[in-house]
């Protein structure tokens, strides 16, 4: 047992420190300019591509993909990554810069793991090269899908295709124009056994029968230009070898998919708290109210210290999630894996809220990234699994473990 | 005491709900669908003169002013207001249909009590009549305004006029077209006693100086048409008639405008948390997970137990607290008005974030109110004096009473 | 509506109050040192009878009864009777001095409303006279008691009496010497429907078979003289006449004897909270740390403010269950009963523990009343129904009444 | 960085558990009946010297003195025996059997620092045999000690004696017959610099003048035979060589103290919390109530995963703070230890509250360590220093980090 950083995790994060305070904060704000005019809604901001080559070149980049990958991988584990996302947390559209954002990271392992060769030539190495975009159509607006036995979307086998039908929502990175490709759940067989009915397919985000219907808000924002996409899958036909891995196997891929994309999200989420931190300790400094600065209150002190004590315990937890899939594989982690999901989104809103509170109306407007870090953190208490479903399943698993 | 409603405010209630049902609620997504289309920004919904003009001739007009302003109110009581404010606080743009909405209703009960005659003429008078909007420059980005002796702005006398410079934001109402009048409040005296350096003044909106410089966003949501403005006022001049009741009484008619003001947003915020409270349990009686309707979890079952609990005591808290000020007034029921200002937002907040929850990402996305609900109450943690504020001094007034 | 206490209930309440401070008051230290001593262990303190007299005579005395009971009441409503339940919350012991302590008064009502003659003349004359003292049999250590079709106890018919059987613990008031009387539920027929399987018979305190086996401490208190005592029942025999409204009715008086009970409880709680927060007050107004009083620390005087919001809603929701109870009776009210149920204690506890840890140690020690009333509120989150049964079922209710 | 525990922590946790399931959980019940047996009172159970002496026989004696006193201690490092005392938290009386109790052990470390040769004879000896007990003198009733300079006992120097005037109560340990030796902090000279006041001295039990008032119940617990001290210091003397280290000194010296007792006290805790959540998943798997096992009730689920969320994460903190005090010194620790002492003590009491809360009235009763470890809990964010205490010192440190 070691709590310290090792020398090979401290010398990433500087390097990647110091290629956040060269080449990204001093664009922060045009960024946001850009993304947040409605008139450039759905256009990439036009210097991501510079940003993207500069940050390849200082091999900084794919470094989501475990070591486990092998060739493919740049070769840290889910340990050393952790540190590193949660640096890129701090700025909500800096994870691309690296290729590490979602949904692309998870369909790159759901490519690498389980796609055939053709697939992974046809998609993942132009995703791996951060030329195009990916999404991943899961959630269904008719049925609650936290509970995935639930999606009704059919995924028919007629002759050498599949035919697909069904409504998605909340397809994250589905309205961005350099979103080629979607991976889809669906049901190829609604009779099978609760957890084979389910199947993964890849759509071609130009194929006829896919339409995008509409973008849909997260509070007032679109997050442009990605978007969470509302899509209607209309008879849409794929070629058979679109399949990944066969059929009834949507459930195991799913899971697979959702350790790591988990973790990943729980460090972006503890760097937003603590940059929120950073943020709130500075407004303490000061302001001043009634005669005294902000940081001589005593409440305004116990706000702070509190969120120094959540943020470093669910930093802990969190890398204590990524040492054990390192070492024990995701499935023995899954226990922890449901913790950090639980912790880190809640963590982060309570911490998020008392810094965007101690700016007053600052804090709820567009001058901080604290609005936009909050609506983030709440989504992530629905996505990848509501709270109460991972509470659910964990509650079981203590339980069993203590009671038998 | 009696804790049931009068008969008089059951009629009322059942007529404005009537309202509601016939005129409201058919087009309530057709306003939304409007007011979020970033192509309508600073427009008003072109509906909205046909239903101020069906609620006038309803007698449902300005029901807002108390009683005690004589001939220009309806005639109701704070405690007969109150539960009608929290049918309108269902659905956010509403109020503006009865005219009650802020900030003309704090504008105008300013007007009412502290204005002149000419001012009277010139500027209460169509805005009681619903014919023009209003804003209140109050807030400036450079300090604490919540200490509103901070605030910086100054208003100097120079022969028959006043010249105002300072930069004022969340001025909410400001991005509206229909907002001609501005009641701002500034520095006459920097070297008065503290409470007596500021006065407040009438500043036409299309004065020479006063520019708009941008609307805020709140977590995204930019509150068209009214909206939120930065303003700067540079070198704006007015006839020295504009002072509204003397030079450093600017604090004394806010403390005057802002009781009533706090519980109107506080009866708002418990109708935004009923209707939440009601999406929930609808939400909650539909959906099916893991083979349970979402009723039948007892965790379920806690969240929307808490929230009748929770929502049932603010709404007598604030009732109660506008009983007293009808028969007391608004100084000495201040301890009352602080706790409802404390409590509301945070309950609403509470409720909201429940509700939102069970609806998965349909309670963060555009299809329900309930995330634009949870930024409006957010905001009222902040609006009107933050939190801190009050507690600061309820606290301070409590222990006093106690230990004394 | 109206929220001013009527004159009737000033009145009272100044002559409470008056009682308290000539004759509880003076005495409240001797009291307490007198009750903690374990050598005084089921012994009552030997002033109380004379102050029984002298609230006797003072017309203070058996206030909790409701109007609506005729003759035997001295004639107030829940309404006019809660506020003065609060005052006697103020300390732990005083209720009896009033002859209005549980879990007498609950006996009383049931004997009141559902007993023969003959059980009025022989046990509700004496209680109602404060002659004895008087214990309520329910809960079981083997099973979940807060779901009372769980009940175990036998209750067989042989000949011209009732065989009880069982093990009861919980038992309040049961070690008390002046204890001469306990109504037992327990079941006289497990085959019939849920609801009537259970009944309600007397048992003299003196029955052979019916042994104590300990007193249990909560949280290292015994609460004497009154005590929680674990009794076994074993071929306990009474006369057949000893039965309660007649088999299968125990569920029935359950209900009725519940719904007041809890609203004495919860009002009392209030009385803890408010007595509590004078006291952190005037706690606050004296101490001193690193050179400021305690009242000067804006976190101190957020805690104080937020008791203060915490305990007003309260005391008003419940007040407004009493007023629905007046007026509609105790089941149309059942709602708003789980509602206080819920609501007071953990408002309580969150009072009491701003106020113990305001205190320092001497909060936690034997020299203010907040650990008592701590324990106290602790145990009426399970008494009388733990908050979840109560949660569970306002929650079904209020979804039920939202969603159809 | 990592996770796991070493093989030799993986050892010692083994072979204590192993110690813990022969000889402590056989008598746990005998004990405890013996303990809270008021006529007991102030006597030591009658077999711990026998468990004492297995344990020294087993080498499990003194673990807790860390590496760095070399000769003296066993040989580990705090990372080392945290983890042995989160066992050893599991049964409040146990750490005794281990010599490993406080406040023995942070005044054998201040002997074993700062003593001189002679004290170290005098009473270090006889404390690491487990011979003698030791009490810590420093909160009086008539100031917040908490802040340490307010302490106001006068210990004046008359010739080769001081002499000590003052009223001490908390004094943990006080009570115990074994207790022979107390250190007690005063002020030598109150003009002196702010931190030099205050100064330590050795004052035998026995010592005239010196004497106890009363024993002080938490809640209504009296933890005997230790207890809770009250003690007069009326002209006390004792020879000059009585004081630690210098005059001046004794803030220094409680700085010193404080550090590693606060995260023993920690890491009890954790084992409190975590018995908790064993106790209630085991009567989560039993009890039924409303036809479900309470396992099924997803209410109950997440009670029980938020607890394994809680517990995991303070782990971790603990332990992260035990590590840098091994590598870097309690003074550059002093951060993460303010950390521990916030977090540890209220995690805890939620844990053990929800316990409580799922074994209904058993939960609060004799029959479970619930109540008590409650109890001890509670004690803990007051005793070492209060919460807002180390808040306001954390809050301004980390504010100092982050604006500087």
């Amino acid at each position: 047992m070691n709590f310290e950083y090792s020398e090979k995790i401290k010398k990433l994060q500087q390097k990647l420190t110091a290629f956040f305070e060269e080449h990204i904060l001093p664009v922060e704000e045009e960024v946001n300019t850009f993304l947040y005019n409605p008139d450039n809604r759905w256009k990439p901001w036009p210097g991501m591509e510079d940003l993207k080559a500069k940050a390849k070149a200082a091999g900084l980049w794919n470094l989501f993909l475990p070591k486990s990958y092998g060739a493919l991988s740049p070769g840290l584990t889910n340990l050393e990554y952790a540190p590193l996302a949660e640096i890129m947390g701090r700025i909500l559209w800096s994870s691309e810069i690296f290729n590490c954002s979602a949904p692309d990271t998870g369909n790159m392992e759901v490519l690498a793991k389980y796609g055939s060769p053709e697939h992974q030539k046809q998609w993942l190495e132009p995703l791996m090269n951060g030329e195009i975009r990916s999404a991943f159509l899961m959630t269904e607006p008719q049925v609650a899908s936290s509970d995935a036995t639930n999606i009704e979307t059919s995924i028919i086998r007629e002759g050498d295709e599949y035919v697909i039908n069904g409504t998605k929502w909340w397809s994250s990175g589905g309205m961005n124009p350099d979103c080629k490709i979607a991976i889809v759940m669906g049901k190829t067989d609604p009779d099978a056994p609760r957890h084979q009915q389910q199947s993964m397919v890849l759509v071609p985000m130009d194929t006829p029968g896919l339409k995008i219907i509409r973008p849909l808000s997260v509070f007032g924002f679109y997050d442009s230009p990605e978007g969470h996409a509302e899509i209607v899958l209309d008879n849409v036909r794929v070629p058979k070898e679109n399949l990944i891995l066969g059929e009834g196997r949507g459930f195991e891929i799913a899971q697979g998919r959702l350790g790591p994309g988990r973790i990943h999200h729980c460090m972006r989420l503890i760097g937003m708290a603590q940059r929120s931190l950073e943020l709130m300790s500075k407004r303490a400094a000061e302001r001043i109210a009634f005669g005294k600065t902000f940081k001589d209150y005593s409440s305004i002190r116990q706000e702070i210290a509190q969120s120094q004590c959540d943020i470093e315990q669910a930093r802990l937890l969190t890398l204590s999630a990524a040492d054990k899939m390192d070492k024990l594989g995701n499935k023995a982690s899954k226990d922890l894996i449901a913790m950090i999901k639980i912790v880190a989104p809640n963590m982060a809103l309570k911490v998020i809220d008392r810094a965007m509170q101690i700016h007053g109306g600052k804090g709820v407007g567009p001058d901080t990234p604290l609005a936009h870090f909050f609506v983030a953190a709440r989504m992530l208490r629905l996505a990848d699994g509501p709270d109460e479903v991972h509470m659910y399943q964990l509650g079981k698993s203590v339980i069993k473990k203590y009671a038998e």
